[in-house]
């Protein structure tokens, strides 16, 4: 492996040779994640993948596009990053996902799901405008598949005759067991490999064959061109434009060579199937792929035993399976995030009302939408930076339509070391703008279980209860009030929070009062509809300092600000929200740090600011 | 017809007679659109596939949920509204679009695309959940079978045994001629009826066959499962579970009743597959079905011959033409809104460089990004509304990966008659919480002009230039300034604004200076990123107005208020924007004049307000 400076290196070796570099990979694998944590089972599944692929093609010149991006980690090994492993998804190192300021060799950015088609048909058509040479490669695993925009960028893509190579990476899983009709219908593809394989030969016979057998010929001289027809277009992928190679087995670096080389030889867009296993090499990996989809630190020898800690999904976890033992109208829908929104026990005692549509936002809001409709409660458990895509539908499906959908925004706020593709930092913004909304931004876990409860009981039109990665923390006493929102003490300067970030201000408050200052905390629970009988509370204030762990662009801060002086608030304003850029890769408390948001530094603040 | 109080009245009806009615039907939606303005072609079209459907089926306990929901006259008719079709897209009168409000045989709110699988999904799941009876039905074009959406859903539904039928009215449109691999793929179906109805009859054959033809069976005993295999699976809906029906002949009414028969007594999901001609019996309509797709009031006896009016779509069509012809970069992008946004020109002199992908917006704007990091310049031209759907698209893939993408964002504002689904009133809330996005809002012709060349030459990553639907109104002189912004006299008073409503402003100023209120006028041009170098000469105002169409929520009046708290201005601020609410249907002006925004009411607000 030390001899593999850039992917030109691989040209020369032997299959042997690079079987042997694929087993020193698969180390440097599970020894990086176990230390820097990260995606495993994804990146043991494509090694033979990502070394055949650039054993075969010539990028940069060659685009290789990576769905969601998670699962480039023996790329970046390739390409010229294996030294920096080590800084992997940490403060000022190197991404998690592809990032092309890191290095050329990363086509494209990824993040989100079923997007690296549509990336390549452009980056295709692109070549194809300007008489370059190469190949725009996507690839994209089953799970992406189950998403929309794959179809859509498959019918454009599907109408040129480009040069772009659609690799399905195809493990049977998104995250967890991939779902769906379409899932089956691979599962069917992959049962009979010679079928496809002699499916050439069968095509070549039938169209020399006169009259196809006794019984047949009853049907007449019409039955040899259906019987062409139907042989001719009897796979999903060629009904869409696409020449069809495989399946291939994908930890078999000569067959996969072999079919990336046949895919080149094409004129038009190809596709090629190639089956891989998810967790491939590392046992504790390929027997709990899911459970090694995105990990903390483990001991490499032992796996990664730990339970499930207790946190806010784990939360709702427990909230919506006790519900629904006693709702019976209660359902839960999830788009291929069962685990990391806490479903499993849900998806285990309620198998009928539990939904796993696929990577498939924009489908699960409005499927919610209709089983409200339909007279059901519908849950949609969804992280915060992913419900982005269902902005669309949860305006028109549930706000325009008034459906009563819940949305558990999980996720919500800073994420930290998957960077700027996964920030959960834009909801307030995009779902304050949708008319009728509630939000509802619980601190604790006691405060999340009431929300929900409210949430469903208690609310009409879509209801958003938002709340972050990872687990509650202390919340010190003295706040009084009710489900709306809770004030501590009477004063003429009043710092305004929800959420986890309000802890920040009641120690800031704390700290603030040790010096002589006497700071008034608000936190908000209900966000929207704003809680307007606070205003003339507010309008009394000399100072007032809003916090908030939102891009301040469409925040509750600026919404206040709004208010405030529409009012004629006469007093001073600060805020300290996110302002307008994306934030990298770093722990959520080096990002808290950055922003200026440890009690600390929010003290200062309100000291400098007051002074 | 006039016996045809609610749909049950069909019931006894022999086709004859029912042949009489659709031809009295399509009578009354001549006329109607011909007065009121609206959707002609697609409703023409569905005239029998309407009347089939409500003879087969018992709304409404079956569920009816039609896609985009602009195809529903016929229904209307037929459930109770047949008098007031002369209020159709109206103030207080009847939607364009499927209103459950309105009626209880509106299962579900349409406007947007793609939607009626899974609203249909939903409704099937809880009739299985509750054990009712009755099926849910999705009425969907061949033009929404573009959008992802639909096979996100169909990849669900396709999973379950609910009964849900899927009627794909395929007219080979979807607003202009239907694109991509998929149309391709329905008219091989379409072109072979007979195929698709021997193939049954060639099934049972097959199975019954020991070996089919000497040359096959060299192939062995595989061959026959080979064959079976291939036969059992050539078609693409069947591929994702659902049962095969067509295709259909849709203007004859026995074969539509006998196929939805067919499909009752089925056990799973089932796809109907239906052949309609759009604008079917009216001669000008079949001719062009597309300009006869949304029309304004025209001559029923002529037909609609008035030549497209000078808009601001227009104004966008010369200027990318224009663009194009000294630029080999330019590239325009649709999502099958070619003709409505003002793109015919470009097709046709650039078809290389034009690409309608379908109705798939969020591949249109990653496509773009993949056109961008390929060295194109692509422009995406799409509605204000329809942009919704590619939020997190603009965010990731353009925004992110910092890609150069220019919005043509057309029907920006108030779009008047298609109602709450349809206004262009969120794209400043949505697109202003994504950073590094720019905001141009040009307000007259040469204004567009200019923001589209310094959008594509002078500004970097994704940037939007959003126009409103229908013509520049004439701009009063004595505005000075800049690209970003011009403003006219000082004056203690300021009117802020931006695009067409800034000439609302200026009049409003003009009386209020003939009653003796000096006010002056703040236009602004570049929304984002903010004009900071404005805050100072704000800070010192008495009193600004800040009218705004566009939400308030997430708007640049809230972002205003929020800025000039926050730097301690001490003046009075007041917002006239669109409240927390979906604006229902009514001419624009009528909107305007709701939310007070003439120059009359303007100059009252503003009088009263310092008085």
């Amino acid at each position: 492996m030390d001899h593999i400076k850039l992917p030109q290196d691989l040209k020369s070796l032997s299959f042997r040779q690079l079987d042997a570099l694929c087993a020193e990979i698969r180390n440097v694998l599970i020894h990086t994640v176990s230390k820097t944590g990260g995606h495993l089972s994804s990146n043991l599944g494509v090694v033979e993948l990502t070394v055949a692929l650039h054993k075969t093609f010539h990028p940069p010149c060659d685009k290789i596009v990576w769905d969601v991006g998670h699962q480039t980690y023996t790329h970046k090994i390739l390409t010229g990053r294996k030294n920096k492993m080590n800084t992997l998804r940490q403060k000022g190192g190197i991404s998690g996902f592809p990032k092309p300021a890191e290095s050329p060799y990363d086509a494209f950015v990824a993040g989100h799901s079923s997007t690296s088609i549509s990336v390549a048909a452009g980056l295709a058509r692109a070549k194809t405008l300007n008489h370059e040479p190469g190949f725009s490669i996507a690839v994209i695993g089953d799970g992406a598949f189950t998403g929309g925009m794959a179809y859509e960028a498959l019918n454009n893509a599907g109408h040129y005759k480009d040069r772009i190579i659609v690799v399905l990476n195809d493990n049977e899983m998104s995250i967890s067991k991939n779902v769906g009709a379409f899932a089956r219908y691979l599962a069917q593809i992959r049962s009979k490999p010679e079928y496809y394989s002699t499916r050439n030969q069968i095509r070549k016979l039938i169209s020399a064959v006169p009259l196809v057998g006794k019984p047949l010929a009853k049907l007449a001289s019409d039955s040899k061109s259906y019987l062409k027809e139907m042989l001719y277009h009897s796979n999903l992928f060629e009904d869409f434009g696409f020449e069809y190679v495989g399946p291939v087995d994908g930890h078999d670096l000569e067959s996969l060579c072999d079919a990336f080389e046949r895919a080149k030889a094409s004129n038009g867009p190809v596709l090629v199937h190639v089956d891989t296993v998810k967790g491939k090499g590392y046992s504790f990996a390929e027997k709990q792929p899911d459970a090694y989809h995105g990990v903390p630190q483990f001991n490499a020898q032992l796996g990664s035993c730990e339970n499930r800690p207790q946190d806010f999904s784990a939360v709702f976890g427990s909230w919506i399976a006790e519900a629904a033992e006693k709702d019976s109208k209660i359902c839960a829908v999830t788009a291929a995030m069962k685990d990391g929104t806490g479903l499993e026990e849900f998806a285990v005692r309620f198998p009928e009302r539990f939904y796993d549509v696929g990577i498939a936002e924009p489908h699960a809001a409005t499927f919610c939408a209709g089983l409200s409709a339909g007279g059901f409660r519908p849950v949609f458990a969804v992280y915060s930076t992913f419900l982005q895509r269902a902005y669309d539908q949860v305006m028109q499906d549930m706000a325009i339509a008034n459906e009563h959908v819940v949305l558990a925004v999980d996720r919500a706020g800073i994420v930290g070391e998957d960077g700027e593709t996964h920030q959960g930092v834009f909801d307030i913004s995009f779902l304050s703008s949708i008319p009728g909304m509630t939000i509802l931004s619980p601190a604790t876990y006691p405060e999340l279980r009431a929300c929900l409860d409210r949430a469903v009981y208690r609310c009409n039109g879509p209801v958003a209860v938002r709340y972050p990665k990872g687990r509650e923390k202390a919340f010190p006493a003295g706040l009084h009030g009710n489900e709306k929102f809770q004030i501590s003490e009477d004063a003429d300067i009043l710092l305004v929070s929800y959420g986890r970030i309000a802890v920040s201000c009641c120690q800031a408050a704390e700290l603030l009062k040790q010096r002589g200052v006497r700071v008034g905390v608000l936190k908000l629970t209900q966000l929207l509809p704003y809680c307007e009988e606070l205003l003339p509370m507010l309008l009394k204030k000399k100072s007032i300092f809003f916090v908030e762990e939102s891009s301040e662009q469409g925040s509750i801060a600026q919404m206040t600000g709004n208010l405030l002086l529409k009012n004629g608030y006469q007093g001073r304003y600060f805020v300290r929200a996110i302002p307008n850029r994306f934030l990298a890769q770093a722990s959520v408390d080096e990002i808290f740090e950055e922003l200026g948001w440890t009690p600390q530094q929010l003290a200062a603040w309100v000291e400098e600011a007051i002074r």
